[in-house]
């Protein structure tokens, strides 16, 4: 059972995971009800769909007092750019705009060992789908270290390869199972991209947020334990918040490689539209009985999106929640309303988009 | 028995090596001998020290048709740079004259997963001990590609992490034993320190030679099988040469951390004469047996030291070598002549390195 539970958490073979409370019990994440109303002004918290964190009381302490810190995030480059990573942009935005330090990753080395997934393919869509979009949701270029895993400076992989002293093969077993050296690689180097933020060169020691969904969190983990060990950097463990994961279109995974599950961010909206009109909802097996039963939005897709990403206001989403579960609003009527919301969203943000290439080509080309 | 063979040539757990024949059967080397007349102004080839290779035609055939190829060769920065390590100088000044391009390595990496030394001990013994030994015993500071495994070219670290996705695990343990992330980074490092001359900012794909003791061919075989498999890079696999080992000055191994090994390039030469006196030879119990039957020069120290590095001159030590075997001559005697020989070396040697110091650190401090 327990064997199970660390595979559910394996971050390269992920499964549904239906129990958050069960990871805060069992892998010693802290519950984010502390902080739901101090960072309201973040959807997410406000909702609970970051639902754990750890060490986030120094991310709270450095915003509070004005202090150092900073945020890393890494972006596997592959597949569409859709709802799912919206999350990740918007809790990046919002600590920056607190004071964060921003550093993204593009994973290339990962994408390639793990995938298959050539560099020059990696570098297109890491900077045509990913950084493009991360700036058209409001990321600002001025505060942000970029790069990739393949192309960066001496003193990251230096750091690395010092890193590799620390984990034991049977801590690494243990997370990722059966071990191969490009998986061996890929963890290193995802700590050393996690951990590279405290480098004397890039202002040394200091908080570091990493926004992650609940299956990364052996990572954070095996990060935090080897920043814990290490000796030859002066550093300390990284903080993490942990969010929610949002279903596919049609119940089930969403996925960046089935393009049915979700929907990208620079999808046309008419074809968006379809999807919506397609996806799975909470509603019953005849009109006749929803109205007399209501409907269940929290097995509704389309609710799901409007509760993430399109209804920001709640107040607006109450109502929504309450016409569906009292029977008032069929499915057909919600679908038709959420297309609305999406295609407004849509044609905003891909307008922002073709604004953002340009330093988005800008930011890839400079030397990190 | 196999497993016995695979145990002995572990780099990092040495062992005596007595018989090199079952090295190139059972290990698919092939025997020098085809080489001896023609390289026979380099002493280790002439003499059989340098008795086996991989793909030794390859750089046979660059040398004739005055085609690029390039020598790599490794250090590990810890210990005294002794007469082991003067082979493998002789050997890269020798190919550097018949015009190959000169990449040497620090190790340091390796020696801080492996040996725990820390990198600025590391550089330190790297520049003053082995780089500075290596001008001094001539090689060419104007062709040459210095670098320390911790401080180098991104492309060098990006071709390490795509070529993590080659060895299998399997090899690797079958090499290595219980492995380790600090014995697989420092084996993938290996891997690209030899594969790397062959990148397109360095040229591109050529022949390379890799100068090794007999200990090192799990490297060079792992190497070849990674470069065989590669298809990111346009490489081929990189030819060896497989020298003897010198033994310990005491009997059984020669070794950089038991000063009464070996004899330091650096030792005063005071010092090292009583080194000398102390040595095993191939004495019998009495003057008088080993005036009859004669001494056993293959059991002797102080003729291998003649051998390898003393006496260049055949007739010269084929003189040495008579005078024992006949008995005419007797250890103190042979010793005393042997200490003649190692002052006048040590003493021409060391003038040379007072004046290589500076050059060794302007090297180091290029950036390559």
């Amino acid at each position: 059972m327990q064997k199970r539970k660390m595979k559910e958490l394996n971050p390269w073979e992920v499964g549904e995971i239906k129990d958050y409370g069960k990871l805060i019990k069992e892998f010693g994440m802290k519950p984010m009800d502390d902080y739901r109303i101090k960072y309201d002004d973040l959807l997410y918290i406000r909702r609970g769909i970051i639902f754990g964190h750890r060490d986030f009381n120094l991310i709270d302490e450095a915003i509070e007092k004005k202090k150092p810190y900073a945020l890393m995030t890494g972006l596997m480059p592959s597949g569409a750019f859709h709802f799912g990573h919206k999350m990740v942009a918007d809790e990046i935005k919002y600590f920056q705009d607190n004071g964060a330090q921003i550093f993204i990753c593009a994973a290339d080395i990962e994408s390639y060992l793990m995938r298959g997934i050539p560099l020059d393919v990696a570098r297109k869509t890491a900077v045509e789908d990913y950084l493009t979009n991360y700036l058209a949701l409001g990321i600002n270029p001025e505060n942000l270290t970029f790069w990739f895993q393949s192309d960066y400076r001496t003193e990251y992989y230096r750091m690395r390869d010092l890193l590799s002293k620390r984990p034991t093969f049977n801590e690494l077993k243990a997370i990722y199972g059966e071990l191969s050296t490009g998986k061996i690689i890929s963890a290193l180097t995802q700590a050393a991209d996690i951990l590279h933020p405290q480098l004397k060169e890039l202002g040394g020691k200091k908080p570091v947020i990493v926004p992650v969904g609940a299956d990364q969190d052996p990572h954070i983990r095996l990060t935090r334990d080897i920043a814990s060990r290490e000796t030859e950097y002066d550093i300390i463990p990284p903080a993490a918040t942990y969010h929610k994961f949002m279903g596919g279109l049609q119940g089930g995974k969403m996925s960046s490689s089935d393009p049915k599950s979700h929907i990208s961010l620079l999808e046309e909206p008419k074809k968006a539209i379809k999807k919506v009109m397609g996806a799975k909802t909470g509603g019953r097996e005849s009109a006749e009985v929803q109205r007399k039963k209501g409907g269940r939005p929290d097995q509704c897709m389309i609710y799901e999106l409007c509760l993430y990403h399109l209804v920001p206001d709640d107040i607006e989403l109450a109502r929504i929640h309450a016409e569906c579960v009292s029977g008032a609003t069929l499915c057909g009527d919600c679908k038709k309303r959420c297309a609305g919301f999406l295609t407004t969203f849509l044609e905003e943000h891909q307008k922002k988009v073709a604004q953002a290439r340009k330093t988005a080509e800008k930011i890839a080309k400079k030397k990190t």
